[in-house]
């Protein structure tokens, strides 16, 4: 590296600390970015800091916004009577991608993980407890299909099964598009044990 | 996206400004952005305003700097007798570090090329030729070897011929480690015809 441009050299550093950016992309980075327009630079700057400070957890279903209760928690068409169970903010986005489901979220902050600590207490399970009332008619848990999501949804199922309300989980199988024969083996055997009525 | 999250959005549209950053790369980092320690995230802004107001070209080679001239063209130890025409800083690093070059660079800001209409007057070709003086001994050219690069240098070669200085290419041939069975048929035409005795 060019050791002796400081601030160039500060830059790639701290660009580095960033998540799936290696030394080499974040060198590139900063050379765009010194090589760029400053007002350009002044606005992603802006736009970090601001976010930042703006962003929190949502009292309510625990996702990241920057309006408390979110949007979705205050949204008078959403279905209330449906709270769907997701791990972080991002698989609640991927979920929103769809376009398909338009009930309320809970965000749990994470999965159970033994190996990594995280039990009961670390996670948002007590508030999605005590959100549940005479209007919840259904929880779906859209945990993901690793071993941590898979712990994670049968804690939560056991903890419901005494309340008067649906528990679901999402289907679990060969994705749409995708090639049969390429499919491993679990997601295969999740999709035979799934199977349903096709006539 | 989490369109309804506004601060987040935006810093995922910014960052997806970025070179080589597409759309689901800017989420995530957006989304660790958002996550992460407050002071860190200002930081790295502080970094991004810092790095952009403080880097400027080198009033002699033309490489980014933010000291001006460059440390490298103050350096006492450099031999001032070798001037390396690169085309660009990003260039300069890479020659900087194999740690086996000791002598001045001049940065060129691009290559010649009809396509985009980059002209010699475009180009810090002017700024080499008042360089030289009678301290300068060697001059390398160490463009590229593609079309743009080839025509920049053949052009600054033939600027060269009649003035009193040593005008050199850097070698072109079969990469060290690479696979001859692999290397295309230009590179190994380029490591045929540079060819040297052997014993």
């Amino acid at each position: 590296m060019l050791d002796h441009i400081k601030t160039l050299n500060r830059l790639t550093e701290q660009l580095s600390r960033l998540p799936g950016i290696g030394r080499k992309t974040a060198q590139r980075l900063a050379f765009h970015i010194v090589s760029t327009d400053a007002d350009d630079v002044r606005e992603l700057a802006d736009a970090m800091t601001e976010a930042r400070a703006a962003i929190t957890e949502c009292s309510v279903c625990g996702g990241l916004t920057d309006t408390d209760p979110c949007p979705i928690c205050t949204d008078p068409r959403r279905d209330r009577g449906v709270i769907c169970v997701v791990r972080d903010t991002r698989d609640l986005a991927a979920m929103e991608r769809t376009g398909s489901y338009h009930g309320l979220y809970h965000v749990l902050g994470g999965s159970l993980s033994p190996m990594r600590n995280i039990g009961p207490g670390d996670l948002r399970i007590a508030e999605l407890l005590s959100r549940i009332d005479d209007t919840t008619e259904e929880i779906i848990l859209a945990n993901s299909a690793d071993m941590e999501g898979e712990a994670t949804a049968s804690y939560i199922a056991k903890l419901l099964a005494d309340k008067n309300v649906k528990v679901t989980r999402i289907a679990y199988g060969v994705p749409v598009g995708g090639d049969f024969e390429y499919t491993d083996e679990v997601t295969l055997t999740r999709a035979l044990q799934g199977r349903r009525s096709a006539i």
